[in-house]
């Protein structure tokens, strides 16, 4: 409600064109919401004429924090001058990020404004693959030498660090930039000022490839903590540095991503609100078909046992709940391990270990449901419903049912993922549609296997 | 692989009793290694053993990565002095942390052992609820005075600032402890020496009340890019800090949670490898109670058809087919509302504007669903399979009734998690289990109307 209100402030007072008035009132708030401001904005001219008024650096801050959408209808609308100011104040990697989201041309034009060195700086991150360490780090962090004091060391930071993303970790570099050390502002504060960096520096440094995936770079800032993490090529040298923000912007993007794909829809990078109809539709229809065409054999089975079920109508009635428990059971243990896989909680050397676990609470959980389920058909559908046909005889082969679907479920749950990650597939794919569907037909066939021996159909 | 070598390195080394080596060999790993190195141990006096061998600091930092079963067992073997020793070096919201998860007498003997001061601060934050900014906060801050020099303002950063947690942000404060504004040691940096830090701190602060949500303190992070977050008091007294590490761990463990209410498991908070076979049992066995009590008024449903059902035995081989579409395009719906809502990205004023746009997603769904569906059965399952039963009729009903079921699906699946919020429940429940439960019901219910009408059965 609140962001509301100073939108319609804002939008009052851009039409009555009281700019003075306005720069005060956005000269205390965040970059973040200010772009959340302008994205909230209808009228791009309003948008533009806003962007303009701000301070220079507030702008390529508040830059940053739009949507791709929206900084691609700024970046059309921007003259050739106004492109070099924006680029001139972004970091390396919010440049990259921007450009990684743009067509080509808009590419080609944000290129031709920008400063020759950062433009060789933006191609040369822009090489490595999109999940890489390489495409999230920055170049602009503190570089030291190896011989300089503490006290020559505060006045290179004072020099550069201004410009720097982060100042309180700095990298200790040899001959040829190959990375020898960490020293941290808080190591320099503390230190004597005439002490060296060789005999205060941490050479104990925790490091990643340039060609890293980015869920490792991910799970090594939760591990470690890290404020920030150096990344270096084949031969050691230092050529960029991970930040804490980025990791956890990456953290919650690798999780959103994670979580659609459970859910049988393919990962977007644009907040539900800000996603178009169709492309909402694209993301979701393919899995909807294909588990539409996968749940077709289940249908086949039924149609196998048809002339067995038409003989005992019953069974029909316990079909969506054998159905349901079963894929319940399935997701409950293939989303554990989805989980545990992507938090790198779980490990292929585990396999054993899991499926054993896995099978003593499928037994358990069985035995209850079954217990229940028993119960509940004599005592509900028999005895208060005074329904007939649910004869103890069929309870049993219900809950028999149970017991071994829950314990198929199970198994099947644990082990798809693992596999999945094992042949280099994505495990997160292995959650509940495509386990239900699978459990699905598998209970039933056990359903009418059963129900065949015990009923005599 | 390679974790596996050093623990078994590690174990020769103690059994051999080569203490020397193998202290050489640990000072170069990380706590949090050494932490997954000690979990990994199976004999706790060997665990002892190699803690009591680790230099004092380093022991504390590998104390606080252990999981809380391997703590309890530690704290339980130690000797009063230990105990001491370890609480002198932890920070005070790890020490709280590892508290809150002790039973009461294993806390009494850690809090005799303890400091009075951080005695009193740890009972202070254990009174804050366990989901509360309160609770994740830290009191070793960096207090600086608002008439203090640039200079004065490093003195004591160098004289305080080894027992801080960070020293990066500073809090400037006022009469009575108040916030006035933040400086951080870049700003320090690059001022003048006589700088007063009334003109340089930043006095639009950022902060969170006490009991503040961890879920908002979160969001808070990820928005702003924050190292660390201010916890005030009512009277906007400054109390504690959050840094960014802690940040990050609610973060993973907030989606850890979200994930597995979704998939119908009571959330726990320890990795699965961890986690007992009982205690795995009890976190999943309600809702599959639950949801298999449920799923029996889906049963009686077909109960209620089944003479019509046994006049058109065929129809039922399309009842999994139906169910699952359905809790598919249920699932991703309410699976992409939940997760918008947790990230803030969803709010309830958007609500008209989510259901408008599932119904026209459910639209395109339900169309193609349907028509590829039609095709099919009347290309594979009537002309391929020869089964006369299929008639185009039936294929009608069942294509009607699959557009209707996404329809509903899809607008049960959006409104759930947003009504769910609004009235102060967890939106994360109402996930594809439960979704799925409501929507089978629905669409048995839509099918046999709709066959009942068309079939005139």
């Amino acid at each position: 409600m609140e962001e509301m209100n100073i939108l319609e402030q804002v939008e009052t007072l851009l039409s009555e064109r009281r700019f003075s008035m306005l720069r005060s009132l956005v000269l205390d708030m965040e970059p973040a919401d200010i772009g959340a401001l302008m994205e909230d904005m209808d009228k791009e001219e309003q948008r533009l004429l806003f962007f303009r008024l701000l301070p220079k650096e507030l702008a390529a801050e508040a830059f940053v924090e739009v949507d791709g959408d929206v900084q691609e209808d700024l970046i059309r609308a921007f003259s050739g001058s106004e492109i070099s100011a924006v680029m001139d104040e972004l970091y390396v990697d919010d440049a990259v990020d921007m450009i990684e989201e743009m067509p080509a041309n808009v590419v080609r034009r944000i290129l031709k404004y920008t400063d020759p060195a950062m433009r060789q700086t933006i191609n040369d991150i822009l090489k490595y693959p999109s999940d890489s360490a390489g495409s999230l780090m920055t170049t602009e962090y503190v570089d030291l030498k190896e011989h300089m004091t503490v006290a020559q060391a505060f006045d290179h930071i004072r020099k550069i660090g201004v410009d720097k993303e982060t100042i309180y970790t700095c990298y200790v570099m040899g001959k040829d930039r190959k990375l020898l050390g960490i020293v941290t502002v808080k190591d320099l504060l503390l230190s004597d000022k005439e002490a060296v960096l060789t005999d205060i520096m941490d050479t104990n440094v925790l490091f990643v490839d340039t060609l890293e995936d980015k869920e490792v770079v991910v799970q090594q800032f939760a591990k470690y903590d890290l404020l920030a993490l150096p990344v270096v090529d084949k031969e050691h040298r230092l050529v960029g540095i991970i930040t804490f923000d980025d990791a956890m912007d990456v953290m919650q993007e690798e999780n959103t991503e994670d979580i659609e794909k459970m859910a049988a829809i393919l990962p977007t990078d644009k907040p539900y609100m800000r996603t178009g109809v169709l492309e909402t539709w694209r993301k979701r229809i393919p899995w909807l078909l294909f588990l539409m065409v996968s749940a077709t054999f289940t249908g086949m089975i039924i149609s196998g046992f048809e002339q067995k079920l038409a003989a005992s109508v019953v069974l029909t009635a316990f079909i969506p709940m054998l159905m349901d428990t079963g894929g319940n059971s399935g997701s409950q243990a293939s989303v554990t391990i989805i989980r545990g896989l992507s938090l790198g909680e779980i490990e292929w050397s585990d396999t054993f270990a899991v499926i054993w676990k896995e099978i003593r609470v499928a037994v358990l959980c069985g035995a209850v449901l079954a217990a229940v389920n028993f119960g509940k058909m004599m005592l509900v559908d028999n005895l208060l419903l005074h329904n007939a046909a649910v004869t103890p005889m069929v309870a049993a082969v219900v809950c028999v049912t149970l017991v071994v679907t829950v314990f198929f479920a199970k198994i099947v749950g644990c082990t798809l993922p693992i596999l999945a990650k094992q042949v280099g597939l994505d495990p997160a794919v292995m959650a509940s549609p495509f386990i239900t569907t699978i459990v699905d037909a598998l209970s039933l066939l056990v359903y009418f296997n059963i129900a065949g021996i015990l009923l005599h159909l």
